[in-house]
C-alpha cells in the first residue's frame, strides 16, 4: 500500500482496513520470522501508556512485579493434566543450547503457571506469607498457524499476574477484583466498553476452576476477548505442592489465581475507535495528545510562527499535556495533517501568521467537526477539558454502537438471522449443555463469549435454551469472535 | 542459610557474602531451569527504578522504544562473519514448534543486531529517515556454562539500543553520547564511579568497529563491565543491505551503533555498596527510601504510635519520599530493623510513645552513625536533604575506595605484585600487541578493561609497555574481572 493511497473503507473490507491502518500508522510490521511481528515505536508508545496505567492499578492492589524464566522444563507441563492438554500443541521447544543437545527439552513459556508455582512452593511456608501477589511483564510464545498483527501472533507481550491465597473465597474475590480492574482500564483508559462475565467450561483456561473475562465488540461486530482472570482453585497447588502452615499448625494447599492482558489490546483499540482515515487514539493513552503544526510561507512568517508555536508547546508541556511540535522543514502542512490523522493524534493545533496576530490557535479534533479558534491564553486548561470530553465521547459512542448491535431474548430463528447478517452480541437462554454449545458453533461459528454478570443481563431472565428449548440454566452472550 | 544467621563477612569470602546478601534480601533466587534465575520483587523493584531513569535519559536523546521478535533465523547470524563467530557457541536453538520440526531452526536472540537491521533495511529509504534511533527492553539468552546471580545467567533482562546514521562521525558521536549517558546514570543514580574508555580489539563486540565501555571496581577489587556502546561502522549495514538515498540522489550504506546495559547492574550495585549486614541501596534507586517502624507495648501506646506513624507516612508520601510504613503485627521492632537493613533501605524512622510526645522521629541511616532525632514538622524536606547527602556520600566513598585500590605507572614487577595481592585497577603502558595482552591474561588472569579516556589517564603518559618494554601506544587499565 503506497502511503498516499486512501485506506480501504471499513465497510468494504474491514480486515484489509485493519492491516492498512496499522501499516500506515506504523504501529507494527511483519517480521522475517514466521508468525512474529515487530512493534514499531508508534505502536509501542501506546503499549507503554497501557503498561503504565495498568501497572499503577495492580500496585494499588498490593501486587508486586517480578521476573521468572523464559524456559520451562517440558516435564512441568505434564504435572497438571488439563494444562498440558491445552498448551502442548502450541509449544515452541528448545532442544539445543551452547552447541549441544539438551538432556531435557525446554519449552518457551506460553504462560507461566507451572514455573511460578514451582517457586511459590519454595517461598510459601506459613499463612503469614499469604497472600502472595505477583505480576510479570514479559513475552510469551504460542505456536499459532494463522496470525494477525496484534490479535494473534506466535510471540506476544503481556502481563501475567499470579497470586496465592489462604481460602477459596479470598482467591475468588481477588479474581473478581482483577476483572473489575480490567474493566475499569478498558473503559476509563481505552474508552472501550466491555461485558464482564464467566466463560463456559469449554472456553475455560486449561487448568482453571473458573475463567472470567472482559469481552468487547469490534466495529465489524466480531467479539474480542480483551482480558481474562482465572480462579485456579487448588489445581496447580496440588500439582506443585504449594502448601502452607495454617494458623492452627496444620498443612493446607494454597488457592491460586492468574490473570492477563496482552498487546492484543492495541488491536482492540484500533478496531474500536478507528475510522476510514486511520486510528483514533483515546487521549488518555495517546503518546501525543496534541500536535502543533506551524503554517508559514515567507522567512519572516516562519520566524514569527515558529516562535509562537514553540511558546505554545512549552506552555502545554508545563500544563501537563503530552504535546509534539511538528517543525519539520520541506513538508507541507497538509501532508503533516494527513500523517497525524492516520496516527490518531486526538488534537491538532494549527498556527499561522493570522492566528499569531489574533492570539489563538485553530483546533481540529481527530473525531471530526469544525475547526475552532482557541485563545493561546489558558490553552492548557482548555485542552484538558477537550481531552476529558473526547475521552468520554469515544466511550459513549462505542457503547451506543455496541448496544445498537446487540439483540436480546433471541430464539433459534432470530439468532440465526442475526448472526447471518453479521450481528454483534446475541443474548439468549442456554440449557448448559456443551452439545448445544458445540452445535451452535459448528453451524454458525458463533461461540458463547460469556455468561454475563448481573449488571449486563436482560431485565427478564430467559427461561428456555434459545437453541433446544429445554429449560435455561443461564443467560449467555453469543457472537463470532477473533 | 537460615534467615537469622549472620552473613559471611566480605573479608572472609566475598563470593559467599554476595550470594547470601541476595538471598537474604530476596533480590533473586535460583530457578529449576539450568542457568536461569528468578528476579524476586525486591530485586525487580530496583531494576524498575533503573529502567525508569535510563529510559527517560534515552528519550531525551530522541530514542524511541520498539519491540523486535525473540526468534532469529539461524541464517541471519552467518551474514556478518565476526558476529556469527562470537555468538554461535552461546545460542539456544528452537527446533520444534506446534508439534512439528521447523524447516529452519530459530535462535533465541543473544542480541538483536541481525533482526533489527534486517527491518531497518525495509524502513530506511532516504536521508530524511535518518537518524533512526530505537531501543528495546527485553530478555536475551546466552548459553553460559558458569552462572552467577545477576552477573552471568543464561537468560537476562537488558535494554539494547540500535541506531542508524548518515555518517561515521555522527555514529561515533552517538556512540559516545550513550557512553556519557551510561556514566551519568552509574554515577548519579547508582552512586557507582566508572572509568570510561575503549576496549581493545580482543575485547571488542563481535561485529563492531569500536567498543566503548564503563568499568567499575567492585569491593573485592575485581572489575565489572557495567555497560557497552558500540560503533558498528557499516558492518551490519553491508550484511543486511541497509542503504539510503543521500541528499545528492546517490545510494549509501548507513552507519550503525548499538549499546546495552542489563540486570547485571543490580549485581554491580550490591558489590559496590553492600556491607556485612547486607545491601545498601542508593536512595535514588531504592524502592523505599525510608521505612517507618512503630514501637509500642500497650494497646494505648499502639493507638497513639500508629496514628502518629500514619501521619508521618502521609506527609512523607505527599512530600515526594518513597516511604513504607511497616505496621506488621506480632513482629518485634528489632526483627523489622534487621530485615530492612538486609534489604538496604537507606533511612529508618523509629517512632515510639516518647518520640510522639517530643514531636520527632529517630532517624537511623543504613550507612551507619548515631541515631538522631528529627522533628516531624518539616520532615519531608529534611529527609530530602539526607537523601541527597547519602547519595553523594556513597559515590564519594566508592570513588575513594577505587582510587585507593588503583595503581599507576606499573612496570612488570609492581604489576605482578599488585595483581597477586588482588589489587584493583593497574594503569600502565601497553605496546598494542595482542600477544602481550594474551600473555598477561594467561599468567595473571588480568585483562585490559579499557584504554581509558583522557580524563582518567595518568598525568605523565607511559612511554613503554609495562610487560615487554617496547614503546607504548596507549595507557591501559588492567584488572581481574567478572
Amino acid at each position: 500500500m503506497a502511503d498516499d493511497k486512501a485506506l480501504t473503507p471499513r465497510a468494504t473490507d474491514f480486515s484489509a482496513w485493519y492491516n492498512e491502518v496499522i501499516m500506515r500508522a506504523q504501529l507494527a510490521d511483519y517480521s522475517p520470522v514466521r508468525g512474529c511481528m515487530v512493534i514499531r515505536p508508534n505502536g509501542y508508545a501506546i503499549w507503554e501508556q497501557m503498561q503504565r496505567a495498568l501497572d499503577d492499578m495492580f500496585k494499588e492492589h498490593g501486587v508486586q512485579n517480578a521476573y521468572f524464566p523464559l524456559f520451562i522444563p517440558m516435564s512441568f507441563f505434564s504435572k497438571e493434566a488439563e494444562h498440558v492438554e491445552g498448551f502442548a500443541p502450541e509449544l515452541a521447544v528448545v532442544t539445543h543450547g551452547g552447541g549441544k543437545e539438551l538432556d531435557e527439552p525446554l519449552a518457551i513459556r506460553p504462560t507461566s503457571e507451572t514455573i511460578i508455582y514451582s517457586m511459590y512452593a519454595k517461598w510459601i511456608q506459613s499463612y503469614r506469607d499469604l497472600p502472595m501477589l505477583m505480576n510479570q511483564w514479559c513475552n510469551v510464545v504460542r505456536w499459532e498457524m494463522r496470525t494477525r498483527l496484534f490479535l494473534r501472533t506466535a510471540e506476544f507481550l503481556w502481563q501475567e499476574g499470579h497470586t496465592a491465597h489462604v481460602s477459596e473465597t479470598e482467591a475468588e474475590e481477588f479474581t473478581l477484583t482483577i476483572l473489575k480492574t480490567y474493566r475499569r482500564f478498558a473503559e476509563e483508559w481505552m474508552a472501550m466498553p466491555v461485558l464482564t462475565g464467566r466463560k463456559t467450561d469449554s472456553e475455560r483456561f486449561a487448568g482453571a476452576l473458573r475463567t472470567y473475562c472482559i469481552e468487547s465488540l469490534m466495529q465489524d461486530n466480531k467479539a474480542l476477548q480483551a482480558g481474562t482472570s482465572h480462579n485456579l482453585g487448588q489445581n496447580f497447588a496440588k500439582a506443585f505442592e504449594v502448601t502452607y502452615q495454617n494458623d492452627k499448625g496444620g498443612l493446607d494447599y494454597v488457592w491460586n489465581t492468574s490473570w492477563g492482558v496482552s498487546t492484543r489490546l492495541v488491536g482492540a483499540l484500533v478496531m474500536t475507535h478507528g475510522d476510514d482515515a486511520g486510528i483514533i487514539t483515546p487521549p488518555r493513552l495517546a503518546q501525543y495528545q496534541a500536535v502543533i503544526v506551524p503554517i508559514y510561507k515567507s522567512d519572516e512568517e516562519r520566524t514569527t510562527v515558529l516562535g509562537a508555536a514553540d511558546q505554545v508547546f512549552r506552555e502545554l508541556k508545563t500544563g501537563g499535556i503530552r504535546v509534539h511540535l511538528d517543525a519539520r522543514e520541506g513538508m507541507k502542512p497538509g501532508a503533516k495533517y494527513y500523517e497525524w490523522e492516520g496516527r490518531g493524534v486526538p488534537l491538532r493545533l494549527e498556527i499561522g501568521p493570522r492566528d499569531v496576530a489574533a492570539g489563538h490557535v485553530m483546533l481540529a479534533r481527530r473525531t471530526g467537526g469544525k475547526k475552532t479558534p482557541f485563545a493561546t491564553n489558558g490553552l492548557a486548561h482548555a485542552l484538558r477539558i477537550e481531552i476529558d470530553a473526547m475521552q468520554q465521547d469515544l466511550l459513549d459512542a462505542a457503547r451506543t454502537r455496541r448496544e445498537q448491535n446487540s439483540i436480546r431474548g433471541v430464539n433459534k430463528e432470530t439468532f440465526l438471522e442475526f448472526i447471518a447478517r453479521d450481528g454483534g452480541f446475541a443474548y439468549g437462554g442456554w440449557c448448559g449443555d456443551t452439545v448445544c454449545e458445540a452445535d451452535i458453533k459448528e453451524q454458525t461459528k458463533a461461540t458463547i463469549r460469556c455468561l454475563p454478570d448481573e449488571e449486563f443481563r436482560s431485565p427478564t431472565p430467559p427461561t428456555k435454551c434459545m437453541w433446544c428449548n429445554r429449560p435455561a440454566v443461564a443467560e449467555a452472550v453469543w457472537a463470532k469472535a477473533y
